[in-house]
């Protein structure tokens, strides 16, 4: 029987050593993963296939078995992303400040691995490459717990990463796999605060707030992107149509996607009329404020309050018109979730404002909100995307799954 | 009755204001309370003298009503911890990176407050003060749940807290108080994630274990102090005396006092008897391993496993001699707490590798683990100290009670 308490066990032991594990060994492991899941491609497709039949007799739907599908590009974008995660700078013995006291001692910030990392996550496969990179690169123990629905992927996925450690002499214990697709295992899981420092759940709002529910560990988590472009009344038009048509169009079915969007009422009239155009060109549902539907009576369906806390994921849009600027963040304060938000504008003052008093993780001037993400903030890859308000917040990269401990060097000092 | 639903939904709907206070308005904000401090001291010491009484009258503990008690040094120390956060500098609104990206979205990370702080700490009243001061400085609302057995000083204190925030111009809901001694009180705030972004609960172990098992939001929390020193085979004897003997002695009640001292087998000869004698003199109470009673086998008695994991918090220390460094550090981060440790050695490979591998938020080499405080270390004053591993280890100052959030200057960016 799986004994997921031994597996925890066995990833709290080894943890401690890898803070010696050398980056040279870390990179070279990273690498020769990379090697391995090129040379083994039709292994990997073999149990990938498995998946997906099982995807397919269950019934998955059309999203579900395509996020489960690893063709080729997707086999070569796991393979970049090892060799991206080697490239990276290592995080581990930064010491990131150091200071003097009047009685002699030094005394330092140094960054050190969190310990033991599980990560919860559901059906893309590609996540236990990503989480397993990252985690080796930081010297944090990885226990990973994927979908069952992608299992045979995982476990290919995993053994080649173990393969790789072995061979290049990174303790393979550090790479644990809930080999299992027994549902108590999670809650068991959770109750292991005396081995795992910190989960990171992945996948819908009921899987998170499950694992917030019934974790004795911190969590870092993201319950939904309900993002915002609020074009301001001193708005660019041109910018002010292209960032609200790519953040919402471009790809409605991620967290960064815009799901609300806010116009000031004194620019509605030379805004609103083209952008609902290049909308219902592209069939986007528009679900308006009552001076919104007077734009388009016959298109625009009316927004109940359910619509402003929306996370559609969809080719579907809230818009209200709002009077101000202090509107529009209190707006985004109220119904949004802290993810990322966007305001276009020329105007310094307000441009400056938005940045100060929106509460979100990512905030914008004069950008589509579809860039939030570790890749192209530049972290290399992300662990997920937090919106929570400790630890981290928004895309969690290699620093972040770091953390300074302090380091005080005496000479005989005691305390008066 | 008592609504800790709307108060906590008070504290953050002005948190989101807080943003945009000056620094000068919450210095001043600060200066006042300490001002305020010094003129209402009698009315402040006819409340404590309050909860004196019915403390006494409960039949609390001699150690329980000393840490109740408000003299004239503790307030004037109150009013002092004012005075220092005053002065320490505002970490709101710092941009600790930026960095341009190639399609030229500058993106930076910026420190704003975390939201919502709920404390809830057991008997001393000076908390009260500390944990508002580095709220408002920090520009946090703050939820203050203090003991029931010192309400009446606490209410007093939160008084002049908020007045002086009345009188200054900064938000006055921003700072709220449990004022009840209804324990559901704890546990319904618990459940509101909705409005409180971190909780910090401070006091005695079951306190502790309750607030992690039943919060919805992240808990940043400290169980108990197991500090060890290591008297390495290469110590400077003097040193080792001195740092062991301040560790234990010069305040044994306290969390970063030393429980268990490690002494390297080939030190012991030289080292113990002296060690032993100077522990006899004041009468700590000693439990070593069986070589270790070997030294005096009247005085020493014999510790059992659970020694090892004990925290005294008195005069008694667990003793035993190891034959390596590795072994000492295995047992530090096996039997330990990660909160504070100490090298005592001379040789600068054996020093380093104890800096590296022992997992605990503050390690020290050749100084008494004692220094571990936010005020020792510089920080001005803490909030509490976390052996977490996420968000912050060790003293929670300032700057924890912050977090980076990302700003992104674009200039019409969108994703392809």
């Amino acid at each position: 029987m799986f004994n997921i308490r031994e597996i925890a066990k066995r990833a709290k032991n080894v943890s401690y050593g890898l803070v010696d594990i050398s980056t040279e060994i870390k990179n070279r492991t990273l690498l020769k993963a990379a090697e391995l899941i090129e040379k083994k491609r039709d292994v990997i497709e073999a149990e990938n296939r498995k998946d997906l039949v099982a995807g397919e007799e269950k019934g998955l739907s059309k999203a579900m078995l395509d996020r489960l599908l690893l063709n080729e590009k997707r086999i070569a974008g796991m393979v970049q992303v090892l060799k991206d995660v080697a490239s990276l700078n290592d995080p581990v013995g930064e010491v990131i400040k150091m200071w003097t006291r009047p009685n002699g001692l030094k005394i330092g910030k140094m960054r050190v691995p969190l310990g033991v990392v599980a990560i919860i996550y559901e059906s893309r496969p590609n996540v236990t490459v990503e989480a397993g990179s990252l985690c080796i690169k930081s010297s944090n123990s990885v226990i990973l717990k994927g979908g069952s629905e992608a299992i045979n992927s995982n476990r290919v996925l995993v053994n080649i990463l173990k393969e790789a450690a072995e061979s290049e002499g990174f303790p393979s214990d550090a790479i644990q796999f809930v080999d299992t697709t027994d549902r108590s295992a999670v809650r068991e899981l959770l109750l292991l605060d005396e081995y795992i420092d910190v989960v990171i759940p992945r996948g819908g709002e009921g899987l998170i707030r499950f694992v917030a529910e019934n974790a004795r560990m911190p969590v870092i988590k993201h319950y939904k992107g309900v993002c915002h472009v609020f074009v301001d009344e001193f708005a660019d038009l041109e910018k002010a149509w292209n960032i609200c048509f790519n953040a919402k169009v471009q790809r409605p079915g991620v967290c960064n996607a815009m799901e609300t969007m806010l116009v000031h009422s004194k620019i509605a009239d030379a805004f609103l009329p083209n952008m609902i155009e290049m909308f219902k060109k592209v069939k986007v549902e528009l679900r308006g404020c009552e001076r919104t539907i007077s734009y388009d009576p016959d298109y625009i369906k009316p927004a109940t309050e359910e619509d402003w806390y929306a996370e559609y994921l969809d080719l579907i849009l809230a818009v209200r018109i709002v009077d101000s600027l202090d509107e529009a963040i209190d707006h985004i304060n109220t119904y949004g979730s802290h993810h990322s938000d966007s305001i276009v504008t020329e105007n310094y003052t307000n441009a400056m404002k938005f940045l100060n008093k929106v509460d979100s993780a990512a905030v914008y001037v004069n950008a589509s909100t579809r860039f939030t993400d570790g890749n192209v903030f530049g972290l290399g890859a992300e662990m997920g995307i937090s919106t929570d308000k400790v630890h981290v917040r928004g895309p969690m990269g290699l620093e972040d799954l770091t953390i300074p401990k302090y380091i005080i060097f005496g000479n005989g000092q005691i305390r008066e």
